[in-house]
């Protein structure tokens, strides 16, 4: 697949839910996920496939989502970015939130090597 | 100051179409900007502040904005993001056309060293 196929391939699987398949079909396995901060005990990097599936199901576990609204890909050569827009509750504290983000993806050799999120903190 | 001061003063710069101001305080001289896609005729990067000047003179010269939507900054270390909403006509050829996008800046040394822009082109 080339970068930009990849890219829509991407968000429609993110659209339909489909996480494993996503991870399993389009990244590599030594890819890297950081997040713009640590969720609480956890480290801003995850590395591999098993430690970014483990990071997504720590963030199942603990979220209950009402609306996912994902917008994108916005290719860059070899790169793309997709906004994510949710209305999520935060289950251990019942507490309802916004969470609105913009992910940026790396390709390399025809497979996601990097994800990188960004958000703001305060 | 900081990363994420710096990301916030940028949109409100923005937002406020104080596109001057915003070059001339936040970017560094020698800033670089690269387009997803070149703009007819032109090259995708424009290298230094008086061609990033250029570049937007070309862009507002051919171009009539209805609407204008600003989201973010989304910050990640010296690094942030901004998605752009605009609602423009092409002047040259009147067509109006929905323009979506994200910017990608980089910070070295306390100013905005690199801006990249991610888009679709098809």
């Amino acid at each position: 697949m080339s970068s930009s196929e990849i890219a829509k391939k991407y968000v429609a699987l993110v659209k339909e839910n489909k996480h494993e398949e996503c991870l399993e079909t389009l990244f590599s396995k030594d890819a890297v996920s950081v997040e713009a901060g640590a969720p609480p005990g956890m480290d801003r990097t995850a590395k591999g496939l098993d430690a970014i599936r483990a990071k997504g199901k720590w963030w199942t576990d603990n979220h209950t989502v009402h609306k996912a609204e994902v917008y994108g890909p916005y290719p860059h050569d070899d790169r793309f970015a997709v906004r994510f827009v949710y209305d999520i509750t935060h289950k251990p504290s019942g507490k309802r939130l916004s969470m609105d983000e913009v992910g940026l993806f790396t390709i390399e050799n025809g497979k996601i090597a990097r994800e990188e999120f960004f958000y703001g903190q305060d």
